[in-house]
């Protein structure tokens, strides 16, 4: 299935600006991003990084770059299918950048949801539409506020049926400082068993939970609720 | 399958305290217990509600009084089945009272994971445990801290097999204001297709979203991010 995958290259994560500066802000956006393209090619997926400018990376996948808010730059990749091949009900997934728990399985879910209904839907915490596939040519997006719910809408009014992608790990995008102890509870739950691989190469994915170790970040579960602190 | 559900009679998801006074909090987790028993029945689950007190309404399944802080009360009763029949592992489940969004299509996948593997979880946003299923006779709980991680010890520890079950709406447990959003746009989105019957009864689940808007509150995302006001 074709993923586009939209990157914001210019002020990646700035919610995250408490807790890390700039330059931390788009290395960690990087890791995440080739966490979750790593995910993609596991799943069968061939991705498409739709970024707002050029990334400075290797990503292993062909990147286009569209300038555009993400709710322009996603409608233009849906016009342009419909207008390159009109008959072609072929589904296209688009995929969030900084869902960086998204494991090959929970993509696999949402890539068969979008082969039997017209649109899938995987909804983000606070209403966000964190991944979709969409084979109905006149399905478009409206990332603006809750977009979850903008797109049930859209759905229902061009008559495409909907299918809803019930996963905690699509339901998580890495966006506020409560989001890097997700990350790190994942990681570190992924580790019980079977364990680290000893190796220190990232074929595994893994990526961003381990750049934030790196960063010195940990779970801290002092005053009751679990949180991250940084040394 | 049995189900316990644990509730809380005292003083129910004070973390809600700066938007529901006591009695509403009493009221809504009620509503969002209802909720959860609908769910299990319709899951085809065998619900027995494990309270710190008595219940103040006809929830039409047991209800068990066990004072203890809620590690104990669980495991005193997971101590009672291995006691009771030291080689029966049939599996029982134990799902929280303040899942307000689960639904039969996630506990259904938690129920057929906990009859495959020794140990089924299906962790919550922040690391706790919102519910499982347990049939290895030596798996006990410990709620305190991030206690999905603790579990996924304990069950290594014992040797259980674990199922991770990925679904956003077994991961969120309603207890801080963000959550009421959550609860409201999924309830707003199941109405997108399909509709309200138009009948105002409670058979249908639904009561704590139901509870909520009857006491003012509608979701609000004027400032980007999806919240709640209240009249």
């Amino acid at each position: 299935m074709e993923v586009l995958v939209p990157f914001s290259t210019d002020r990646p994560k700035s919610r995250l600006s408490a807790v890390l500066d700039p330059d931390e802000r788009k290395a960690f956006a990087r890791a995440m991003l080739r966490d979750v393209l790593d995910a993609v090619r596991a799943a069968d997926g061939d991705s498409r990084v739709l970024a707002t400018g050029p990334v400075e990376a290797d990503l292993a996948c062909p990147v286009d770059v569209d300038e555009r808010p993400l709710t322009d730059a996603v409608n233009a990749a849906l016009d342009a299918r419909v207008d390159d091949s009109p008959e072609d009900a072929t589904p296209v997934a688009v995929v969030m950048a900084d869902l960086a728990l998204a494991t090959p399985e929970a993509l696999r879910e949402l890539f068969a949801a979008g082969r039997e209904a017209d649109v899938a839907i995987a909804p983000g915490r606070g209403g966000g539409t964190n991944a979709f596939v969409a084979s109905h040519p006149a399905f478009r997006v409206d990332y603006h506020g809750a977009s979850y719910l903008d797109h049930r809408r859209i759905a229902a009014e061009v008559g495409a049926s909907v299918a809803v992608v019930d996963s905690h790990r699509l339901a998580t995008d890495v966006d506020e400082p409560a989001d890097l102890a997700e990350l790190l509870i994942h990681a570190e739950a992924d580790g019980v068993e079977g364990g680290d691989d000893g190796t220190d190469d990232d074929a595994d994915g893994g990526r961003a939970a381990r750049w934030l170790r790196d960063a010195g970040f940990a779970l801290d579960a002092t005053d009751g609720r679990v949180g991250v602190e940084r040394e």
